[in-house]
């Protein structure tokens, strides 16, 4: 029995870092986990016990596909609340994670060989699962004069059928403002293509409020989470907006792929929605971290980063250090005991001479994972 | 922003007549539900006394893509007390329901266009996904000679890439014995394709046990859940077992498709696998069920019934009766306050005059509902 063609996905290069990481911890060392992209903390007390509750009443069976009706009201309520944006319910899809919801956007809106555009660097998924699903990802060369995000002129010649963006971005954390987004949005839309905007990491910024391309039209795809903000990875719950025309679309797609989304997990995002003053405790955190980040990696000599405006990652060039980051990566791990994310993961191309350092973690491990660094740069020299 | 082709799929029937008994029940109607393909219990004592534990004291990230590594193992030993098969728990995979197992193996197997083979009547589900993802589903029109499951003549000029099949199958609810099942892997296997089986509905069998296609061949996908046997459908968490050889690639889509299924659903599998006395409960009902079911259906006038091995359904042949299975259905709310699935949904062609009756709801229901269709049959002549 052979496997297809459109199975042969790249591997996570960060698996292998991650198994390393382990191994070492086996052997006894102590390691730093800079290359992790979740946080450490689990979903809000007060989620954890609506499902506790739930649990005991509940038989917990299928949901319709959309998502529980209060649960796409509360989601719809959050943009009134964060970016006094009007929505319909009506319009959230309740989704297994944003992961669930990249399936769906990328089945409803295109066709076998349809070209998609993505930025590099960008989150390896987006490359990978339009690849599983018979399209073809295209990678826009994004300039760190743009924050490392696609402009107009970008993509300008490149026959899309749809844009995917994301502000905050993974790797990256930088993101679009307002002239930026529209900007985008307009290019877009004037080539005839679909415009999909991932806000996965929207609540998790520092300097500016994240935009949402709802604000600036009706005519895309939105895909948030509670895995970031509301601290909720495993749940494998995620949200979409689409517009109203593609509701039942996008309806009859998730009943047969997905029948819903985890009823446990519709649960407790339905009460996480209401912890948000706990989960700002985490946001402080990580923007303690990121200061601690910001002065420390340039101390250590890691100096060209990407503006880290959003998200937990920072994403720095260091291309004068190297042009293997899997072996720097490595040659971190093994001698400063800090396990980082080469960039190959996040750009095929110039993710040779780039390193992503995740500030998930506590400040205690962000404190010591700096040092460490420090000294391993100033041996190194 | 226009839709694309592979998203044009069809509405389930089903929810029409869910909607419609809704709306009678809000009315203040009475409604036996057997068009639900789902027990009315919830997840075992044991799945959700281990999960309440575990919302206390783990975060619940992440787990890595194939799945927690003592689910696996569990699973793997499952088949050693079901069916005396030695399997190495390195190939079980455990995914997002058995929707994800579908999209995982069809995505690991077929490419854009390739020709997979499924049962007509089957579970609708097959054909629009495997629609969804640019493939072509080829339905099989079966015989109920041979209890409305494939047999290799049925497919020898078919040109397929794979065979799907289930057994105990939805909606008939027949199996395919030893010698069956070793025909179909053989016809599929000299075609060159690949063979998929679908087992959700094991361990729910009334008379023979069911045969797992790994008694017979390595050369296949297995496909299962937690939903049907261990009642725990809204859970979201499944298996599928792979060749070793395959379970590098399909662990990749995995980790890009889903990144894990659901971590809490995971915690309560693992534990409901220990749980199996109180499913025998529940199977004893099923037991008590259908045979009200194989009594009271003829009675009341269903007498053309595919033989009902397993899962909780009884499939009826209702051509002298109707050749409009959606209006009959509909008929049959209205007049006898009894929701039933028109065969549509499962057979686009003959389903216009089959019906599909649910027996998985309370022992009670049952009674009163086939009480009601004797009447409404009687009232009808």
């Amino acid at each position: 029995m052979r496997n297809s063609t459109r199975s042969n996905v790249d591997p996570f290069i960060v698996m292998d870092v991650m198994e390393a990481a382990r191994q070492a911890e086996e052997a006894g060392r102590h390691i730093i986990h800079m290359e992790v992209g979740q946080p450490s903390t689990g979903a809000p007390a007060g989620a954890r016990r609506a499902l506790a509750e739930a649990l005991d009443h509940d038989a917990l069976g299928y949901t319709v596909a959309l998502g529980i009706p209060e649960l796409r009201k509360r989601i719809a309520r959050l943009y009134k609340d964060w970016y006094n944006v009007d929505l319909n319910p009506e319009r959230v899809v309740v989704t297994p994670g944003s992961s669930g919801a990249f399936t769906l956007a990328f089945t409803a809106l295109f066709d076998s060989g349809d070209r998609v555009g993505i930025g590099a660097p960008g989150y390896p998924s987006y490359r990978q699962i339009l690849h599983a699903l018979g399209l073809q990802p295209v990678d826009i060369q994004t300039s760190p004069e743009n924050r490392l995000q696609p402009v107009p002129a970008d993509f300008a010649d490149l026959d899309l059928a749809g844009l995917m963006v994301a502000s905050p971005a993974n790797p990256t954390g930088t993101m679009l403002d307002r002239g930026a987004m529209q900007a985008l949005i307009e290019a877009t839309h004037a080539q005839g293509a679909a415009f999909i905007s991932d806000e996965i990491y929207h609540g998790l910024e520092y300097e500016a409020k994240a935009v949402t391309a709802l604000e600036l039209t009706d005519d895309c795809y939105v895909i948030n989470s509670f895995s970031k903000f509301f601290s909720m990875t495993g749940w494998r719950v995620g949200w979409m907006v689409v517009p109203e025309s593609h509701v039942r679309v996008v309806e009859r797609i998730a009943q047969n792929m997905f029948i819903c989304a985890p009823h446990a997990s519709q649960v407790a995002a339905l009460a996480a929605l209401d912890c948000q003053d706990e989960m700002r405790e985490n946001l402080a955190q990580y923007a303690r971290n990121r200061a601690l980040m910001l002065e420390g990696l340039p101390q250590a000599g890691f100096t060209k980063i990407a503006p880290p405006d959003g998200a937990f990652y920072v994403y720095a060039d260091v291309s004068e250090l190297t042009d293997d980051s899997r072996a720097f990566a490595r040659e971190i791990l093994d001698q400063a005991g800090v396990a980082v994310t080469p960039g190959l993961d996040f750009d095929p191309v110039r993710g040779a001479t780039t390193l992503r350092f995740s500030y998930a973690r506590s400040t205690a491990d962000i404190t010591e994972g700096l040092r460490r660094l420090k000294s391993f740069m100033e041996s190194r020299r």
